[in-house]
């Protein structure tokens, strides 16, 4: 009978409490400053992999909680395009920014490519906050680019980085231009001068980045060390004179903070790229990374609580990565990928460099490169990494495919279109340490996301790419 | 859904208006019927695995959701055990049952193995409500035991059914015990003629179980088909005469439901079974039939929203499963898995019969084989599931490996000491239709949860396994 009169009571007292000034203030929180954080590539293992991570290296049990992970709101999101299960960056990006399904490669266009999709960056530019765009590999690439362009393919960069140069946004970081020049009609654009003509500040020096603040007015700051695809180096390649996705991020805020709100959108893409490698310490590296920009944002709400939304989440999952496979069973030994001293793309340097030697003749020295083996990936050292004889085999036969690689396409096939060694050494490491990866694609499943800060328990629960917009509007002001 | 949400948005305005006096009343909501349902080694692509079958062979895009997919609340749950990473079901058992870290094996005591810890379900017996265990899987086994049994080592099967026959539980259901008969000094018991010497009535057969009703008393109720290892069926081999998960759940609610409430434990132990084998098919049978167990009792949530909580979860990941592999690469095929008619388990027995006659003298009719192969998997036919020349070389090395095993150790290692040509039919379909494996073990990756009614918000986040009973303590009664 008590329990009866319990509900009885709680049915009554629900109803006044809503009209409650308390509840009407809580109701009518806003977001007045929204942080949208994009982990490319970024399934659950990948966090969980950066966690046990840095438990394992610090001697603590289990996992060393990042930033993101400690958000009180959590959900699972699904990621699949309009025409294609497993997606890609521009059609899961495109949800992510515009709240519609689309087909893979467009850029905030619709399924055929002929309408395009407003995206929140631009209704927030609408409403007059502030906004920028942050992004480590190039800036015109597809996750950046569903924030401010429209392209019905995402390899159209020179006519993406032209909507950028043209947009109405506060601030571009981060990467560079993949097609900084090209052609409209006849006439030869150059995006840099485009960008100045337009009321934008480029950057591409520490100097002019440091010199940036609120009162530089519109900017485009960009990394003064890129590779040769216009991104920003590996985490794991980076030296103290360069800048990290969480300068940037803190730039950003620093510049964007205002009255009238911001809307901020940082992607860590080069999880992704470490994630089709196969390549777990990298990819450990970038999701740190991007926790650390994180942790700037997370500063911000720590002093705005009630105006400040912070979401994390993923456009999809790369490489099916596991904290476990068949070489470890039950015994992960991921502190091994500490023996890591560079990324893939730096050590395709190194293997270039001997096979250019090659041509000049040069005979190969296969035993210097076992010593660069030992001493860039641990590998071969008997106390960090030993090798078995059937380990040994599989470096030399990749070894002499990478020297000489011929055109037989099963090659291609074995090592995914990757150069023979790095990828071996990759693999082996990866292996020993209980790495597990299924593809050097995407894969289907959905993917984390966690929030804190106004409307953040809106994100819990299972949920799809489309809704991220959707709820991050409803609590916008 | 609206439904969903409607509930959580109340349970999310509680929190400021905590010092009403609406809100004091509210806070002392308490949980009277608690289900705690676990997939063993049921992570986050198992769970999409299903979801997406479901999708695929509707014709439907993207994923079907589950009952317990639509839950409100969802968290990430961290698994890893007191002295290793990748963790057991003992272990994570303990923890989900005790609150508890402990070391591989223990079965709810200390990493010692000295000390019992007290469990969730003892406690709800203490307070007088009603407990219910049922697995699909032997109901000695790891998962089920660690709600009522104390023992040092999880193979000490005999030592846990003793322990179930002398507990005060009400109810256990599902599969039956793997050591009936044991010695207690020296004293032969028989653990049935136990039970119901301790008051139970047990039953194994359909009408049995039928005639159980609230006037039954406590009651084992045991499936009337068991497998060799005491389980019940996979559920890719049931027939309409078998009874599944949920009739076990649905009788445990009918015979457990009672003003002092009751806290049910439901294990979906074949997800696991399924996955070490990595049989993609199998697996998501699995976790359907434990949806559908999840159903009924969200049945009973919805006639008792205010007192009723359900938490979905797993002990851990099984396989390094992913929705993705290099044999697709970014085309999922998974609606290829319904041409797998039966369970690894039952094509073994087709293999041994085979072998069996092999040994017989028999000559062996390799063309008979393929047609069983083309009906059971699909593999071969022209219009379900096409094979390589490379396939077939596949399929013929693992037959004749099947035949005549021999003590090669690598044979071991190469079909996980799994019978070769069943394993290898099994992989070929998953790699045909895009599911990706990185073991035949567990792996360390955070697992889902997911709760619905009193407290089930709190289950959002990130939480350790040992957070569970710790969680639904706090909103019990």
């Amino acid at each position: 009978m008590k329990r009866f009169i319990k509900y009885f009571l709680l049915s009554i007292f629900i109803i006044p409490v809503s009209l409650t000034s308390a509840q009407e203030s809580i109701a009518e929180d806003k977001a007045n400053y929204v942080f949208l954080f994009i982990g490319d590539g970024m399934g659950v293992a990948q966090v969980n992999a950066a966690e046990a991570y840095l438990a394992a290296v610090n001697g603590e049990a289990g996992f060393h909680n990042l930033t993101f992970t400690r958000f009180p709101a959590t959900g699972y999101m699904s990621t699949f395009a309009g025409n294609r299960f497993i997606t890609g960056s521009a059609a899961s990006g495109t949800a992510l920014a515009t709240g519609y399904k689309t087909n893979i490669s467009r850029i905030s266009m619709d399924p055929d490519g002929v309408k395009p999709l407003k995206t929140i960056a631009e209704r927030s530019k609408e409403i007059g906050m502030k906004v920028g765009i942050i992004s480590n590999v190039s800036i015109d690439h597809a996750t950046p680019a569903v924030f401010y362009a429209h392209q019905p393919k995402r390899s159209m960069y020179f006519e993406i980085g032209y909507d950028l140069v043209q947009s109405d946004f506060d601030f571009f970081g981060g990467g560079g231009f993949i097609k900084p020049q090209g052609t409209i009609g006849e006439v030869v654009i150059d995006l840099m001068e485009e960008a100045r003509k337009n009321g934008f500040t480029v950057v591409n020096t520490r100097d002019g980045f440091n010199d940036l603040d609120n009162t530089s007015g519109r900017a485009i700051a960009i990394s003064p060390r890129l590779d040769k695809n216009g991104a920003m180096p590996y985490t794991l390649d980076m030296t103290p004179d360069d800048l990290s996705l969480a300068d940037f991020t803190v730039k950003a805020i620093e510049l964007l903070n205002n009255e009238a709100g911001f809307f901020i959108m940082v992607e860590g893409g080069k999880i992704d790229w470490a994630c089709h490698a196969n390549d777990g310490a990298c990819c450990i590296q970038e999701v740190i990374a991007l926790d650390k920009a994180i942790e700037a944002a997370f500063g911000f709400y720590e002093a705005h609580p009630q105006q400040t939304l912070i979401v994390v989440t993923a456009d999809h999952e790369t490489g099916g990565m596991a904290l476990g496979n068949n070489t470890v069973h039950y015994d992960l030994n991921i502190e091994l990928l500490k023996y890591q001293k560079s990324s893939n793309d730096h050590f395709n340097e190194i293997v270039a460099d001997f096979r250019e030697k090659l041509s000049g003749n040069d005979t190969i020295d296969y035993a210097k490169m076992l010593e660069i083996i030992r001493n860039d990936f641990g590998l071969g050292h008997k106390n960090k990494v030993p090798l078995t004889e059937e380990d040994m085999k599989r470096i030399k036969t990749a070894f002499y495919t990478s020297m000489y690689p011929g055109d037989d396409p099963s090659t291609n096939l074995t090592y995914g279109g990757y150069e023979p060694l790095t990828i071996t050494l990759s693999q082996l490491l990866n292996e020993k340490a209980g790495i597990g990866w299924t593809s050097y694609s995407h894969t289907g499943v959905n993917v984390p996301v966690y929030a804190i800060g106004v409307g953040a328990e809106k994100f819990s629960g299972t949920i799809d790419n489309t809704d991220i917009p959707k709820i991050i509007e409803s609590v916008m002001r």
